[in-house]
């Protein structure tokens, strides 16, 4: 697994796989801040220190396999493009912090199921995916990286505070449990916006699927843990899971009333979106977010046969500007993407799967 | 033929005939108005002597084949469903007004390429259809037919003023011609609306597809002459072509400039617009005749491929209220028009030409 193989694709491996509950939940994702004794934060450290680090990362794990995650590939992002750190941007590989911080890399396993950031706001942050709905798997999974990280490191751990991090919103369990959910019933049906504050007051943040500040694209919605301290990865997570159960519910729900009360309006507005994606010759991000989102729905209601559930994972992945530039191989002024976001949604709308 | 043909299929059969400049021009109509000596006019007939009339009528051509219109078919609108007079009326072989008024009948030829109706405004209206633009042809075609009918009737005539009729806008000639013209090209560019005042200003009407007061549904134009008396048939049919030619070069300036200009913009709109008519499952009327009008333009541009220049003509028709009425049966909600309209427009589509 090179670079190459990161970038090339917009769809990680994982994403393929068919996770719990995929008709709603996009993917699970468990990060830990994580830094090292006797090594001042990278906030603060000089240049050096950071690049020191770095390499000593890449001589410790670079090529080394731990369970299912193979081949670990250390990218120092001093290597790449601008277009190339977009793209694992996209792909939500690495953070946008990371790419645009000097003496920063990442890890990533063959499977893109793992990527540990090297030098971000923290020493170390390793970033678990799961398909679907596994919080479970995903926090196990992540310890049992993080023990295996732990053998050659020593971590910054303070037995009252927890782990230490750069940020005090990340101290104590330096954990950030998100889910990926996509929620158009709610959103079509307008009760999104009487939810989302109630989940914010369960201490809970809403996003946007590029994180921070962005906007709820496509109806995906980001979930995650505001507070790292005073309580136990174990009650984050139950808490997360009880959230997420909650939306998945009123989500059903909210589908099966509009399948019973304007089903041919539902109809029309999905066939619509499948119709403009397959034929139109311009598409702006934004509406082929809208889009996409429409086609997903039909697809999980039985309206649109023949594709595959992570077709939104991937077309919104794909018809992002980093990935565009790339597959493009040069700078694209926005009309030009335009037009090769439709090009590139409609050849993959004529494959099946 | 019977009335099961007339009625069953949206398209007159000399739809199908590849008329000259039929990317531009739908049809050519000439209508003749006539009067018989010796009968009330029908506007202050009995209705005893009107049906008098029609019987006449019916004895004289039932049956009967004048060179191309075979097998002329009378029918009296007495006899047909308030959806069979509406579908007659939306494929142009009756006006409305012969449909709501009493003692009316039509006499019809198998190609419908002919249609005479009888105690509309006038006794007698002769309607001779041809297919793209064929002013001159259809000019001689309907002396032709006027002649044959002639034969056998009276016609109400003055040396001074030329044939009586009861409205004193058709008096002299009797004669309307008409061309029904697609513009979508000077509509997008928006040089229409300078371009229709001097149509008027040279004595020409210009209506929607269903005559007057009717909006230009799907950038169809009728073009037609406004003045019958005092110019003869000749010189009203020479000023329409010069303005029918005029809009045609026009209309392909227009057609030059988008594909120079704005091509993509272009192709994006028609394909969209194709896409949705492919996927929709809801369809009003207008939005109907708005995207096969674009439709239609990308079939001009070679933008599309695999479907008829006839779409246009077919589709408008086959959409109107009155053939969705009957070709389901049974009376329709609005709802319920725009649910088949959609279904028929996507079962139309997936059929090459």
């Amino acid at each position: 697994m090179t670079l190459e193989n990161f970038i090339d694709e917009a769809i990680s491996p994982w994403m393929r796989e068919d996770g719990p509950e995929n008709d709603i939940v996009l993917s699970t994702r468990i990060r830990l801040a994580r830094n090292l004794t006797k090594e001042k934060f990278p906030i603060i450290a000089e240049e050096k220190d950071l690049d020191n680090l770095g390499l000593k990362i890449k001589n410790k794990y670079n090529k080394r396999t731990f369970k299912d995650y193979k081949n670990l590939e250390y990218i120092s992002m001093s290597d790449l493009s601008h277009v190339e750190k977009r793209v694992l941007v996209e792909k939500h590989l690495i953070s946008p912090y990371l790419a645009k911080t000097h003496s920063t890399g990442v890890l990533i396993s063959e499977n893109e199921k793992v990527s540990v950031m090297i030098n971000e706001e923290d020493h170390i942050r390793i970033q678990i995916y799961f398909s679907g709905f596994q919080i479970n798997e995903a926090l196990e999974a992540s310890f049992a990286f993080d023990d295996w990280l732990e053998e050659d490191l020593d971590y910054a751990f303070d037995e009252e505070k927890g782990y230490l991090t750069s940020c005090p919103t990340n101290t104590g369990t330096g954990m950030r449990a998100s889910v990926m959910i996509h929620l158009p019933g709610l959103v079509l049906t307008k009760r999104i916006k009487r939810m989302l504050p109630a989940i914010n007051q369960l201490g809970f943040v809403v996003r946007g699927i590029y994180g921070e500040g962005t906007e709820a694209t496509g109806n995906i919605f980001q979930i995650s843990n505001q507070i790292t301290l005073g309580k136990s990865e174990k009650d984050i997570i139950d808490d997360l899971r009880m959230i997420v159960i909650q939306l998945i519910k009123q989500e059903r729900e909210a589908r099966t009333r509009l399948l019973k009360n304007s089903k041919v309006t539902l109809e029309d507005r999905i066939c619509r979106s499948f119709g403009i994606l397959r034929y139109s010759r311009i598409m702006e991000s934004k509406e082929a977010a809208t889009r996409i989102s429409d086609v997903k729905l039909g697809i999980d209601l039985g309206i649109i046969e023949g594709l595959s559930h992570s077709i939104l994972n991937e077309l919104i992945t794909l018809t992002q500007p980093g990935f565009l530039q790339h597959y493009a191989g040069k700078i694209l002024a926005v009309e030009e993407r335009d037009k090769l976001r439709a090009k590139l949604i409609r050849e993959r709308l004529k494959i099946k799967n």
